[in-house]
């Protein structure tokens, strides 16, 4: 037993020498955050990333949802990673470079039914292994909650710039939102700042402002806890809809696409400033 | 080592043995399950509990998302759980009886940054402990994802009656959505039917109807999968504020309350004429 505990210790240290080696090629690396599910944290990143993309910054994505891994489908990427010796090749759309667990499933349906050892240990080896080559961005998906995965990538990345916070307007995801706010701030994770996702609703008929989910909470947080304040992302069901067929809404000329184009530039003045 | 398994292997056994001793008391168990985050499973778990309490079932909830707990919130319910010897007790709120790990933290922003072992542990302890006594209906409340909390739920519970699950409109929702479905056939849960939450929502000014989130996926999925659609909840901006005031919208005059009352009679229909 002793010997299968030196033996486990050494892989670990192997894998962690290999992890410092790739994100030392990585200029920034972001987590996007939220306690919540359903707030948009994948369209939050892919959106981002392809904006990050329209200013010539080399950009990385990796989708840390392994039981709801969406990334793909929203960059409207597919195909099968290569691997090439101990490397794994990730798959590039538009200039984008992703890696996701749905590459390597069969088809849509197949749930990846794991435990947190075997999820943690799938993201430590995309870590490890994917072939980003030198970047200027690695965005980082995570699925909702402050378990194995936020643990794993927090602890994980050498020199993380810090977390992106997405929230939706109402008072339940504020909930949610404010414990990963807390967990951040346990593991010294930097907070770069907050993203108010699903923010008013502009009826198409007749043009009048709804707030349905509420409005403001996530500038109210922000304020709160002396945290940044990024911007709004308004509801926009022609955004959502051009985004079901693999095309970005900050690609679209709409409401939507404007506010993540405001703030790309907002997370790039503050990354590479510091 | 051999010596700590059998103890290990022992105490398992004395767990399982509680939770068969509990669960033999409660007539119908079912779990909501949904592979996407923020699809509404615990609203949907909230309102279909006071809907069952009002036909004058016994209900409890026992609230399986250990990162993001939101069932006492919407229920508007608090406080400690009294324990008494080996049993916990849960909260009663207008006659429902709960648990949540929200009971036992000392604020709102505290996280639980567990991983998956000790996650599955606290479901396990909900399910050994609490003193439900004798229940007709208990609801479970999970997380997204198809992991440690779902498997533990899955294999935990002698005689689930089965798994609903509940989708938005959308097709990224969807693509999770069929994970969690495919999960319960793998693992021989019963799925007693589909809900789609957020579905269609009237502009209050104007009165037309938009499809904020698209219209109809969860009954097309449940079509080309061969289950039961149980119904659609419209998305209504004043039942989710009065919600989010701790009143479920079930109890009010609106679409989304009468969409839940008949959903509550369709259950009641399938599951007490097994």
């Amino acid at each position: 037993m002793e010997c299968d505990r030196k033996d486990a210790k050494k892989l670990l240290e192997q894998q962690n020498a290999k992890i410092r080696e790739r994100m030392s090629k990585i200029k920034h690396k972001i987590a996007i955050l939220s306690g919540k599910g359903g707030v948009g944290k994948s369209t939050v990143t892919a959106n981002l990333a392809v904006g990050l993309s329209l200013l010539n910054k080399k950009v990385g994505v990796l989708d840390g949802d392994i039981h709801g891994p969406n990334i793909p489908k929203i960059l409207g990427a597919n195909g099968e990673p290569m691997v090439a010796g101990d490397a794994i090749l990730p798959i590039e759309v538009s200039g984008i470079k992703t890696i996701s667990i749905s590459y390597l499933l069969p088809d849509e349906a197949t749930p990846v039914i794991w435990r947190g050892p075997r999820v943690s240990g799938a993201i430590r080896q995309f870590l490890a292994d994917v072939a980003w080559g030198e970047l200027d961005y690695l965005l980082i998906d995570t699925p909702p909650g402050t378990g194995d995965v936020q643990l794993t990538i927090m602890q994980s990345i050498p020199n993380i710039d810090g977390a992106i916070i997405v929230t939706t307007p109402d008072e339940i995801s504020l909930l949610d939102v404010k414990k990963s706010i807390s967990m951040c701030k346990m593991l010294n994770i930097p907070i770069i700042g907050i993203i108010e996702n699903m923010s008013g609703f502009v009826c198409p008929y007749c043009n009048k402002e709804i707030d349905i989910f509420g409005k403001g909470a996530g500038e109210k947080i922000a304020k709160e806890l002396g945290l940044r304040f990024l911007g709004r992302i308004p509801l926009d069901a022609k955004a959502r809809e051009a985004q079901e067929k693999g095309k970005p809404m900050v690609l679209i000329d709409c409401r939507a696409g404007e506010a993540f184009k405001e703030i790309v530039n907002k997370i790039v003045e503050i990354v590479e400033n510091k």
